[in-house]
């Protein structure tokens, strides 16, 4: 049994388990193992993310291991980083020559090798991406695919323009990308640029997706870098322009990890156990005969001809000894979005129950009505519900404060504040909770009726978000 | 220009750079960059892999580091790997109180967590694999694909069963495994059971395939091993019998790693570059209009008409303003495996030029047979073709040897050498070259017509290979 998920932690770390999404019994913190079940959802979310990124992005893989010396000549990037690399010192029972970092991320990896790749304006603009392994010495508490030492699943792209303009729209672009990703998986997010004390070490600056978890603290789940010329110079990376002039380029970066997974998790599932949209669902639909003595010839063979329907997705009949009862409660806690039961009376009228895993009812249908097309309709419809569902619960952790106490009190009680700053205040909020920054664009369920003074010093201030967060 | 094939060393050092699998330029010594073209090549290379393999087993992924302990746990196995270990030592500025290895590959990682999941004989048998990056700290020559630092594709599959017998099946299912895979790939090999001296560290016995690359050195693509009880005893891999007893479990474990991309790359390739089988060639099909004034818009529009419906395959219309000779040079290195040229006549007849990347000929195809079912014979015509000429190839770099003389010999010119030997000489034939190990099961295309008497003591004696390897 799973414990309420209102007590979330809690919830959180049985379910990953029970749900055979990792198992966390490996004996390294912040080292856990994907399940077959939780490697086929990462695998199926993946392929929506490489499917946005394969339009007009191309894939590549680039070593793991990264000399000291590459790693270090940014010096605000290694700044940012150097609390967290793992380093490689020896290689069998010799010291190595050179120390090997474990990428924490691939910048320094990558940026050398652009410097080779780009030579003309023609070559720009340059678009790849990698899903690979990232590392970071996590001295925090560790927890499944959130906070991690071993990150399997970083996908990072990297692109390269001809100007600081270009590379701006670069941005607005990986930060569409992203919506649309996210809006796939019918996660609701808030986008804020984050105040410069807080972007990606060596960044111009830093748009950051976040989603408020369902103890009211929020998840970075994406991040959006535009890095202008400042790799460019360190690694040298210059273009020859139309008119002959050599320029650096200017960059972007954006990534993704499994805290995709945490939040498809986290913000969809319930007391039962994971909710999964349709389409990343590993397994789609389950039929469950209900068998009676002597009956039980007509129900498999209604059931058999509804898998063979069915087949085209991922469905399960299953067939095992258990009693209806634990069926239903092992594939509720997988997230199943269909159910299918058949007993002697469904086959009697060629019928099928019907139920869907975010709603309580049941109702039956005619056989011949469960098409594949009805099925794909059923999965868009589950999938509005999760999202409307979805909204309301993550709009039910935001508090729009009109002043300094309503801050701090928001964010005592684990509620996300929205509120007005300004430059110069935005730093004096960081001891209410952490400022996500500027709100970058205003999603459509949030609603914020206030004036736009600074809630600390009564000046022109924007909209900023402050929070606990992961 | 690519150097003669003949010249093997120097040909695969540029193909693979030419052709764009590969960056070699990356600043450490046996890591290498994978280019957009080149890993495609390796995602259809291993969807064939996964595919074989999801039919009865479950993909999962388990930690890339070890802690130190666990690595050492199996003395043989770390006396075999510890000279190649990468050693993780520091977090940040720290020391970790844990030194932690780089998977050499992962044995010592998932058979700890095959101890908690196995109780009784209903969970066996258990079969699992992952395709991860593994670590090997080369101090010989490396190469890419063929001898790593970081082998960025490893694909092991690891199995547990009741008994020795039940393990022993699994060995043989896996050799057809990758049997079927090297077949669709038309990459001819030998499968030898190494010699006890040469098996994988801590198995009972280890079946390998190699295949012979143009300088006639053999190249090990895949091994198989019988692990007995081995690890079982060292973590205490118990389980259940249906008597109530408790008894250790008998494992396998089969590997591949992007050597299978190498031999691809070496056994087809020629003096133009790669030649790719239709299924896993990232660039499938082809079209080069050929343009001449006045006549651009009939080639032009015939050659979309191409194009549209060959939309299915992986298409390329060249469009670019390139000379049709240097079309033909970038994608035979390519080796894009049906090429279609429209010029004004064909425009005019309606009808397409064909060739394939393995054949000097060209013909002429009335429009309206190039269909789709046209398109898959012509590939696995061209698949049919790469066999028989790779068996050709290969079978010349194998010699049959009636005596010791004649092993020194062909080892010496660098051919392989099939002779008869026994338990006790076997050892002594070292001297000659590396001893493959008995042959495992004869290929057809290999006919050996000797007395099955050892050539150096002339007792009962087994078919042995001997040659130089990669």
């Amino acid at each position: 049994m799973l414990p309420p998920k209102s007590e979330f932690s809690e919830w959180y770390h049985e379910v990953i388990q029970q749900a055979e999404i990792m198992d966390i019994r490996y004996p390294v913190k912040g080292l856990y193992v994907w399940l077959p079940f939780g490697f086929k959802l990462r695998q199926l979310v993946y392929s929506k993310l490489k499917e946005l990124l394969d339009r007009d992005h191309q894939e590549v893989y680039f070593p793991t291991l990264i000399p000291e010396e590459l790693l270090m000549k940014e010096s605000e990037h290694i700044r940012g980083f150097e609390d967290e690399v793992y380093w490689v010192t020896h290689g069998g029972l010799e010291p190595l020559d050179v120390k090997l970092a474990l990428r924490p991320t691939s910048e320094t990896a990558i940026y050398p090798m652009f410097k080779l790749w780009i030579r003309s304006h023609a070559d720009l603009p340059l678009k790849v991406y990698q899903i690979v392994n990232v590392f970071r010495y996590e001295t925090k508490h560790t927890r499944p695919l959130i906070r991690l030492r071993e990150v399997t699943s970083f996908k990072e792209a990297h692109t390269a323009h001809r100007n600081y303009e270009e590379a701006e729209e670069q941005v607005k672009n990986a930060v569409n990308l992203y919506k649309e990703f996210y809006d796939s998986l019918a996660i609701p997010y808030m986008i804020f640029k984050r105040p410069d004390w807080d972007k990606f070490p060596g960044a111009d600056y830093t748009i950051a997706f976040d989603t408020v978890m369902p103890d009211g603290r929020t998840l970075q789940i994406g991040t959006v870098h535009h890095l202008a010329d400042n790799f460019a110079k360190t690694f040298d990376i210059k273009y020859e322009t139309p008119d002959g002039d050599h320029a650096y380029v200017h960059q972007t970066c954006y990534g993704i990890s499994e805290r995709c997974i945490a939040s498809l998790i986290s913000i969809h599932g319930d007391d039962l156990g994971l909710v999964l949209p349709f389409e990343v669902a590993p397994i789609q639909i389950v039929i469950i005969p209900i068998l009676y003595k002597g009956k039980e010839r007509d129900v498999m063979e209604l059931s058999k001809r509804l898998y063979e329907r069915l087949k085209p997705f991922r469905v399960i009949l299953d067939e095992s000894d258990e009693r209806p009862g634990a069926k239903y409660y092992k594939w509720e806690l997988k997230g199943v979005p269909i159910r299918f039961e058949i007993g002697p009376r469904e086959a009697e009228n060629n019928e099928v129950v019907v139920s869907f895993r975010d709603e309580k009812r049941k109702f039956s249908v005619d056989f011949d009505h469960v098409t594949p097309e009805k099925v794909f309709e059923w999965g868009r419809n589950l999938k509005e519900r999760l999202k409307r569902r979805a909204i309301e619960s993550v709009r039910g952790r935001i508090l729009i404060c009109r002043d300094i106490d309503e801050v701090a009190d928001a964010v005592e009680r684990r509620f996300v504040s929205l509120t007005y700053s300004c430059n110069e205040c935005e730093k004096d909020l960081e001891s209410y909770g952490s400022v996500l920054g500027e709100m970058f664009e205003r999603p459509e369920w949030i609603d914020v009726r206030l004036s736009d003074r600074c809630v600390m010093c009564g000046g022109k201030g924007y909209l900023v978000g402050v929070s606990k967060t992961y």
